[in-house]
């Protein structure tokens, strides 16, 4: 098998990434931060944690935040219309507030006990307090786009965000769903990542488009850029949580096997119809106490046979292979919209980098 | 101690806020069964459920439904200043999701496994569902907000439900605390119930207003109302956790203090500086399993002891002077309001029929 190429940001592209994503959060932050501060006092002390400002004791802390790729998609494309990517912030923050309160909530729910290299806010404040703190930023979000100067598109842009984020919630109950399922189809495991993953990306762009004032046509484009991009992203994400380095990934070794997790290559695996993904669907049952397994490490050597078989019946190929000819189509959405100069360059250097996060 | 007068309703008051009730849910429910039925299957089926729809299996149940008091003062506000109250249909469905929203989230939180007669959703559904399907309702508010024509007060509409919301959200998690403290203070109970239940009845009838087309004003006059409202309201939901017939609340007797909720009563009478009031708070400690027996229904003998302690240190005296005060004040702002007849006598009815709950 040859190696996939998945569309790899060359050394200049690279650096063009990392610069977006360094003025994303130079713009975002303070707005982050001020409304966070606006939050009730015990929610604000769980958000601040969980966006990596404070430690559990509530004193300042610098722990690695997350890339902020769905505000600098938002910044991005209301830049790619020809606005200032200032005027798009209020989105930014609440794309931004809307995906961190899916990962409280579905830290909680998934039982997950590390993220970003460090305890998930439901091991350090109780389950009870990071689930309102999750419903409390998911209503931030609101408050962030309402605030600003009324204007009519406010209305339809929260209509959209809405939209997404019921699909987001539709995706994350799907995706609990397969644990408990033997069978699960490549075509529902699609259907269920377009949902969890690719509506909040696209809707940030959509987002950005719609507070930079562009037409219909070309917001559509861009929504559509946002939703292919989302897939790649989601499968790289998912072949990092097979075979990604746990020092980037911030998670164990393995962890989404370890806990049975029905990701894009297993199930492509599972779906293969090879002898070796026979093997892997033998082997493949919901296991009590998988997720507490997953936690100790324990079980590695399982957990590489498995990663074994999900090559071996062609899973990992197939993740690769699909994840660049989304990102092909995102790029082709991308240039559809015509974006202006430089925005085009970095918002394709920026969807690269999202889809190679191992680098 | 002479009975304190609730402002009861008289017979003709009582018939009025009935047909109010009535005449709500006839305009409401169309309209919550369709916004239900865009909801992504899975979500759908809770919140049909939690509405009283359908059974554990899916099929066609009719179970008694919440009072819908939310949207009567949503719509009766509209009304009030001279709005048909069908215009102010978004908003009533609105926080009619964000209330159920937070009795989705609030039931899984306390524990309780009994809601309006019935197995609450997430001993159904599990807690996972149930916890998706309550963000999915607080979510559906902002679409069904957005999805009407939209215009600029749309806006503000949402800013103001966002931000009580938050303050629902606050006033839950500082109830949670309340249960792991011994020392609660009155004013501390109070405040927690203007976030918890006063912000939004307070919003539903400024959201009435705003849509009805009102002055700032008279908008402010109606929110008063509700706040004022709010506070009687809980007084009085309270009171009825104490001493209210499992019959007519759906919930076992005494559960409140079975569960050692501290509720106003109980924190008035802890409050009290007398010796019941210190006996109270020599058997009101947190007790494990606590929530479990008051499932269970065992302890009845202890439930009546400390319902007698709440009495003897004139807390129930309290609450229901408390609660006559809130309402005379509600309906104070509700005359300030200067409301067309006869919005006003019908909200006056539908106030003293919410404060009276137990007849």
């Amino acid at each position: 098998m040859t190696p996939v190429d998945l569309g790899l940001p060359g050394s200049g592209e690279r650096q063009t990434a990392l610069d977006v994503l360094r003025r994303t959060r130079a713009l975002l932050d303070p707005a982050l931060r001020e409304w966070v501060h606006r939050l009730p006092a015990p929610v604000a002390r769980v958000a601040s944690y969980h966006f990596g400002w404070t430690d559990s004791a509530g004193r300042t802390d610098t722990a690695p935040a997350g890339k902020a790729l769905r505000p600098a998609l938002v910044l991005g494309c209301a830049e790619a219309v020809g606005a200032p990517p200032e005027e798009a912030l209020a989105p930014a923050v609440a794309v931004e507030f809307v995906h961190n309160f899916s990962l409280l909530h579905d830290d909680i729910l998934d039982g997950d006990t590390t993220r970003r290299h460090r305890a998930t806010a439901w091991t350090v404040f109780g389950s009870a307090t990071a689930l309102l703190a999750g419903d409390a930023l998911l209503i931030h979000a609101g408050r962030v786009l309402t605030e600003q100067p009324a204007r009519l598109a406010t209305v339809t842009g929260i209509n959209w965000l809405c939209e997404a984020t019921t699909q987001l919630i539709e995706g994350e109950h799907t995706d609990l769903s397969f644990e408990e399922r033997t069978q699960v189809s490549l075509d529902e495991c699609l259907a269920m990542t377009e949902r969890k993953t690719a509506a909040l990306l696209a809707v940030s762009c959509a987002l950005g488009a719609l507070w930079g004032g562009a037409s219909p046509e070309r917001t559509e484009a861009l929504r559509r850029f946002g939703t292919h991009l989302g897939m790649a992203f989601q499968l790289a994400d998912d072949l990092l949580g097979i075979w990604g380095d746990p020092a980037v990934t911030g998670k164990p070794a393995g962890a989404d096997l370890a806990s049975r997790k029905k990701s894009l290559p297993v199930v492509a695996a599972l779906d293969s119809g090879t002898p070796a993904g026979r093997r892997l669907a033998g082997m493949y049952l919901p296991v009590d106490g998988a997720k507490s397994a997953a936690r100790n490490g324990q079980n590695k050597e399982e957990t590489a046979q498995l990663a074994a078989l999900v090559e071996e019946a062609g899973g990992r190929a197939w993740a690769e292979r699909t994840a660049e000819e989304q990102l092909r189509l995102a790029l082709a959405s991308l240039a559809a919209a015509a974006p202006e100069e430089p925005a085009g360059t970095r918002l394709t250097a920026l969807a690269k980098l999202a889809c190679h996060r191992d680098s």
